[in-house]
Protein backbone atom coordinates (compact mmCIF):
# COMPACT_ATOMS: atom_id res chain seq x y z
CA UNK A 1 0.00 0.00 0.00
CA UNK A 2 1.25 3.31 -0.76
CA UNK A 3 -0.34 6.28 1.48
CA UNK A 4 -1.15 8.16 -1.49
CA UNK A 5 -3.12 5.70 -3.53
CA UNK A 6 -6.66 6.61 -3.59
CA UNK A 7 -7.14 2.66 -4.75
CA UNK A 8 -5.10 1.66 -1.39
CA UNK A 9 -7.90 3.37 0.43
CA UNK A 10 -10.48 1.46 -1.18
CA UNK A 11 -8.95 -2.01 -0.96
CA UNK A 12 -8.15 -1.05 2.89
CA UNK A 13 -11.17 0.58 3.18
CA UNK A 14 -10.39 4.01 4.21
CA UNK A 15 -12.44 4.76 1.08
CA UNK A 16 -15.41 4.35 0.75
CA UNK A 17 -16.86 2.18 -2.33
CA UNK A 18 -19.69 -0.50 -3.42
CA UNK A 19 -17.52 -3.51 -3.25
CA UNK A 20 -18.73 -6.50 -6.11
CA UNK A 21 -15.84 -9.02 -5.34
CA UNK A 22 -12.73 -9.81 -3.22
CA UNK A 23 -10.50 -12.74 -2.63
CA UNK A 24 -7.18 -13.17 -1.54
CA UNK A 25 -5.33 -11.21 -4.30
CA UNK A 26 -8.54 -8.96 -5.88
CA UNK A 27 -10.48 -6.37 -5.20
CA UNK A 28 -13.37 -5.20 -7.48
CA UNK A 29 -15.78 -2.30 -6.94
CA UNK A 30 -18.18 0.33 -9.17
CA UNK A 31 -16.82 2.86 -11.36
CA UNK A 32 -18.28 5.89 -9.83
CA UNK A 33 -17.90 7.70 -13.23
CA UNK A 34 -19.40 5.11 -15.41
CA UNK A 35 -19.88 4.62 -18.98
CA UNK A 36 -22.25 2.20 -19.01
CA UNK A 37 -24.71 0.72 -16.42
CA UNK A 38 -22.92 -1.53 -14.26
CA UNK A 39 -19.36 -0.10 -15.18
CA UNK A 40 -16.78 -1.76 -12.82
CA UNK A 41 -13.12 -1.98 -11.87
CA UNK A 42 -10.72 -4.54 -10.61
CA UNK A 43 -7.90 -4.13 -8.93
CA UNK A 44 -5.24 -6.31 -7.44
CA UNK A 45 -4.65 -5.63 -3.46
CA UNK A 46 -1.08 -5.78 -3.54
CA UNK A 47 -0.05 -1.74 -5.50
CA UNK A 48 1.14 -1.71 -8.86
CA UNK A 49 0.96 1.57 -11.18
CA UNK A 50 0.40 -0.06 -14.07
CA UNK A 51 0.00 -2.92 -16.78
CA UNK A 52 4.21 -2.08 -16.75
CA UNK A 53 5.00 -3.06 -13.42
CA UNK A 54 1.95 -5.46 -12.15
CA UNK A 55 3.46 -9.21 -11.43
CA UNK A 56 2.04 -11.34 -13.31
CA UNK A 57 0.44 -13.50 -10.97
CA UNK A 58 -1.59 -10.45 -10.17
CA UNK A 59 -2.01 -9.90 -13.68
CA UNK A 60 -3.93 -13.58 -14.06
CA UNK A 61 -5.63 -12.90 -10.58
CA UNK A 62 -7.50 -9.47 -11.91
CA UNK A 63 -8.06 -10.67 -15.66
CA UNK A 64 -9.87 -13.96 -14.06
CA UNK A 65 -12.14 -11.95 -11.57
CA UNK A 66 -12.85 -9.60 -14.37
CA UNK A 67 -13.84 -12.78 -16.98
CA UNK A 68 -16.17 -13.54 -13.55
CA UNK A 69 -17.78 -10.60 -13.14
CA UNK A 70 -17.89 -10.07 -17.14
CA UNK A 71 -20.32 -13.27 -16.90
CA UNK A 72 -22.30 -11.58 -14.06
CA UNK A 73 -23.53 -8.35 -15.91
CA UNK A 74 -24.70 -10.84 -18.43
CA UNK A 75 -26.43 -12.93 -16.77
CA UNK A 76 -27.68 -10.64 -13.76
CA UNK A 77 -27.78 -7.25 -15.38
CA UNK A 78 -28.94 -8.50 -18.60
CA UNK A 79 -25.80 -6.65 -20.70
CA UNK A 80 -25.58 -7.62 -24.22
CA UNK A 81 -21.92 -7.17 -24.23
CA UNK A 82 -19.09 -6.14 -22.54
CA UNK A 83 -16.09 -4.25 -23.11
CA UNK A 84 -12.60 -4.86 -20.55
CA UNK A 85 -10.27 -1.77 -21.08
CA UNK A 86 -6.70 -1.37 -19.33
CA UNK A 87 -5.51 2.26 -19.37
CA UNK A 88 -1.60 2.20 -18.87
CA UNK A 89 -0.20 5.95 -18.59
CA UNK A 90 -1.38 9.18 -18.73
CA UNK A 91 -1.51 9.67 -22.43
CA UNK A 92 -3.51 6.25 -22.85
CA UNK A 93 -6.27 7.88 -20.06
CA UNK A 94 -5.19 6.79 -17.15
CA UNK A 95 -5.80 9.06 -13.86
CA UNK A 96 -5.65 6.88 -10.95
CA UNK A 97 -2.15 5.08 -10.82
CA UNK A 98 -3.41 1.66 -9.44
CA UNK A 99 -3.51 -0.72 -12.10
CA UNK A 100 -7.29 -1.46 -12.63
CA UNK A 101 -8.56 -3.31 -14.96
CA UNK A 102 -12.58 -1.89 -16.40
CA UNK A 103 -15.31 -4.16 -16.71
CA UNK A 104 -17.71 -2.32 -18.59
CA UNK A 105 -21.27 -3.82 -19.47
CA UNK A 106 -22.77 -2.83 -22.88
CA UNK A 107 -26.49 -2.82 -23.79
CA UNK A 108 -28.75 -2.01 -27.39
CA UNK A 109 -30.70 0.07 -25.06
CA UNK A 110 -28.57 3.54 -25.21
CA UNK A 111 -30.19 5.23 -22.13
CA UNK A 112 -27.97 2.08 -20.11
CA UNK A 113 -24.64 2.88 -22.45
CA UNK A 114 -23.01 6.16 -23.11
CA UNK A 115 -19.91 4.54 -25.28
CA UNK A 116 -18.83 5.31 -28.49
CA UNK A 117 -16.02 3.83 -30.84
CA UNK A 118 -12.50 4.72 -29.28
CA UNK A 119 -11.52 4.54 -32.93
CA UNK A 120 -12.94 4.19 -37.03
CA UNK A 121 -13.06 0.89 -37.29
CA UNK A 122 -12.72 -1.05 -40.52
CA UNK A 123 -10.34 2.05 -41.96
CA UNK A 124 -7.39 -0.03 -43.72
CA UNK A 125 -3.94 1.09 -42.68
CA UNK A 126 -0.97 1.57 -44.79
CA UNK A 127 0.03 -2.47 -45.53
CA UNK A 128 4.30 -1.12 -45.24
CA UNK A 129 4.20 0.66 -42.07
CA UNK A 130 1.72 -2.08 -40.68
CA UNK A 131 4.54 -4.41 -41.86
CA UNK A 132 7.47 -2.49 -40.72
CA UNK A 133 6.15 -2.00 -37.21
CA UNK A 134 5.90 -5.32 -36.75
CA UNK A 135 8.93 -6.33 -37.78
CA UNK A 136 10.28 -4.38 -34.90
CA UNK A 137 8.18 -5.48 -32.66
CA UNK A 138 9.03 -9.40 -33.65
CA UNK A 139 12.86 -8.46 -33.10
CA UNK A 140 12.48 -7.06 -29.62
CA UNK A 141 10.38 -9.48 -28.50
CA UNK A 142 11.27 -12.46 -29.97
CA UNK B 1 -10.02 -24.59 -34.94
CA UNK B 2 -13.09 -23.80 -36.51
CA UNK B 3 -13.29 -23.83 -40.48
CA UNK B 4 -14.98 -20.37 -40.84
CA UNK B 5 -12.53 -18.36 -38.71
CA UNK B 6 -10.73 -16.02 -39.74
CA UNK B 7 -7.91 -16.16 -36.86
CA UNK B 8 -8.45 -20.11 -36.84
CA UNK B 9 -7.05 -19.32 -40.24
CA UNK B 10 -4.59 -16.81 -39.20
CA UNK B 11 -2.77 -19.46 -36.75
CA UNK B 12 -2.80 -22.13 -39.12
CA UNK B 13 -1.10 -20.07 -41.99
CA UNK B 14 -3.98 -20.48 -44.55
CA UNK B 15 -4.70 -16.27 -44.15
CA UNK B 16 -1.25 -14.31 -43.76
CA UNK B 17 -0.68 -11.86 -41.06
CA UNK B 18 2.33 -10.29 -39.93
CA UNK B 19 3.36 -12.29 -36.62
CA UNK B 20 4.92 -10.35 -33.81
CA UNK B 21 4.68 -13.07 -31.52
CA UNK B 22 3.84 -16.88 -30.86
CA UNK B 23 4.04 -19.47 -27.94
CA UNK B 24 2.35 -22.87 -27.14
CA UNK B 25 -0.91 -21.35 -26.71
CA UNK B 26 -1.11 -17.45 -27.93
CA UNK B 27 -0.41 -16.44 -31.15
CA UNK B 28 0.26 -12.17 -31.74
CA UNK B 29 -0.03 -10.03 -35.16
CA UNK B 30 -0.45 -6.90 -36.44
CA UNK B 31 -4.22 -5.29 -36.61
CA UNK B 32 -4.56 -4.60 -40.52
CA UNK B 33 -6.96 -1.72 -39.50
CA UNK B 34 -5.03 0.02 -36.44
CA UNK B 35 -6.13 2.59 -34.45
CA UNK B 36 -2.34 3.76 -33.82
CA UNK B 37 1.20 2.54 -34.98
CA UNK B 38 1.69 -0.84 -33.59
CA UNK B 39 -2.06 -1.86 -32.94
CA UNK B 40 -1.54 -5.73 -32.50
CA UNK B 41 -3.96 -8.38 -31.61
CA UNK B 42 -3.18 -11.63 -28.68
CA UNK B 43 -5.62 -14.35 -29.39
CA UNK B 44 -5.26 -17.90 -28.16
CA UNK B 45 -4.58 -20.45 -30.71
CA UNK B 46 -7.49 -22.59 -29.69
CA UNK B 47 -10.63 -21.40 -30.83
CA UNK B 48 -12.69 -19.02 -28.23
CA UNK B 49 -15.78 -17.02 -29.04
CA UNK B 50 -15.11 -14.48 -26.65
CA UNK B 51 -14.39 -13.46 -22.85
CA UNK B 52 -17.52 -15.37 -22.11
CA UNK B 53 -16.05 -18.81 -23.03
CA UNK B 54 -12.32 -18.59 -23.58
CA UNK B 55 -10.81 -21.19 -20.89
CA UNK B 56 -8.79 -19.45 -17.93
CA UNK B 57 -5.94 -21.05 -18.90
CA UNK B 58 -6.01 -19.23 -22.22
CA UNK B 59 -7.29 -16.41 -20.91
CA UNK B 60 -4.30 -15.87 -18.77
CA UNK B 61 -2.02 -16.85 -20.96
CA UNK B 62 -3.44 -13.79 -23.92
CA UNK B 63 -3.06 -11.29 -21.34
CA UNK B 64 0.53 -12.02 -20.03
CA UNK B 65 1.32 -12.40 -23.69
CA UNK B 66 -0.01 -8.96 -24.01
CA UNK B 67 1.97 -7.28 -21.58
CA UNK B 68 4.96 -8.75 -22.89
CA UNK B 69 4.16 -6.80 -26.05
CA UNK B 70 3.08 -3.92 -24.59
CA UNK B 71 6.74 -3.73 -22.73
CA UNK B 72 7.73 -4.12 -26.32
CA UNK B 73 5.92 -1.05 -28.11
CA UNK B 74 6.89 1.01 -25.00
CA UNK B 75 10.74 0.56 -25.53
CA UNK B 76 10.88 -0.22 -28.82
CA UNK B 77 8.37 1.92 -30.47
CA UNK B 78 8.99 4.64 -27.90
CA UNK B 79 4.88 4.40 -26.72
CA UNK B 80 4.04 7.25 -24.31
CA UNK B 81 0.90 4.58 -22.96
CA UNK B 82 -0.79 1.50 -23.95
CA UNK B 83 -4.40 0.37 -23.94
CA UNK B 84 -5.54 -3.02 -23.62
CA UNK B 85 -9.25 -3.86 -24.97
CA UNK B 86 -11.13 -7.07 -25.46
CA UNK B 87 -14.77 -6.45 -27.45
CA UNK B 88 -17.38 -9.21 -26.28
CA UNK B 89 -20.27 -9.13 -28.34
CA UNK B 90 -21.04 -7.13 -31.63
CA UNK B 91 -22.73 -4.52 -29.26
CA UNK B 92 -19.25 -4.09 -27.66
CA UNK B 93 -18.00 -3.99 -30.77
CA UNK B 94 -16.81 -7.09 -31.50
CA UNK B 95 -16.26 -8.22 -35.43
CA UNK B 96 -14.53 -11.47 -35.63
CA UNK B 97 -15.69 -14.33 -33.25
CA UNK B 98 -12.10 -15.61 -31.89
CA UNK B 99 -11.35 -13.87 -28.86
CA UNK B 100 -8.82 -11.19 -29.38
CA UNK B 101 -7.20 -8.21 -26.81
CA UNK B 102 -5.95 -5.37 -28.91
CA UNK B 103 -2.97 -3.97 -27.51
CA UNK B 104 -2.68 -0.09 -28.53
CA UNK B 105 -0.25 1.69 -27.98
CA UNK B 106 -0.88 5.22 -27.83
CA UNK B 107 1.66 8.82 -28.07
CA UNK B 108 1.20 12.01 -27.40
CA UNK B 109 2.16 12.29 -31.52
CA UNK B 110 -1.09 12.83 -32.86
CA UNK B 111 0.15 11.64 -35.95
CA UNK B 112 0.72 8.20 -34.43
CA UNK B 113 -2.50 8.13 -32.46
CA UNK B 114 -6.04 8.47 -33.86
CA UNK B 115 -8.18 7.44 -30.76
CA UNK B 116 -10.70 9.27 -28.75
CA UNK B 117 -11.91 8.20 -25.33
CA UNK B 118 -14.72 6.08 -25.33
CA UNK B 119 -16.99 8.08 -22.84
CA UNK B 120 -16.94 11.25 -21.43
CA UNK B 121 -14.62 10.33 -18.21
CA UNK B 122 -14.92 12.42 -14.96
CA UNK B 123 -19.06 12.82 -15.01
CA UNK B 124 -20.28 11.37 -11.68
CA UNK B 125 -22.84 9.12 -12.06
CA UNK B 126 -25.59 8.60 -10.03
CA UNK B 127 -25.20 7.49 -6.85
CA UNK B 128 -28.28 5.07 -5.69
CA UNK B 129 -27.58 3.89 -9.18
CA UNK B 130 -24.46 2.79 -8.82
CA UNK B 131 -25.36 1.22 -5.40
CA UNK B 132 -28.27 -0.74 -6.50
CA UNK B 133 -26.56 -2.40 -9.49
CA UNK B 134 -23.52 -3.08 -7.19
CA UNK B 135 -25.49 -4.93 -4.68
CA UNK B 136 -27.34 -6.87 -7.67
CA UNK B 137 -23.25 -7.65 -9.01
CA UNK B 138 -22.10 -8.79 -5.84
CA UNK B 139 -25.23 -10.63 -4.30
CA UNK B 140 -25.07 -12.40 -7.61
CA UNK B 141 -20.92 -13.08 -8.07
CA UNK B 142 -20.40 -13.78 -4.44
Amino acid sequence: MTEQCLFCGIVSGAVPSTKVAEDDTTFAFMDIHPGSDGHLLVIPKRHSQDLLDIPTNDLAAVTLTAQRLAKTVVNELGADGVNLLNCCGAEAWQTVFHFHLHVIPRYTNAAKDRLTLPWTPGVRGDNSTITSLGERIYRAAN
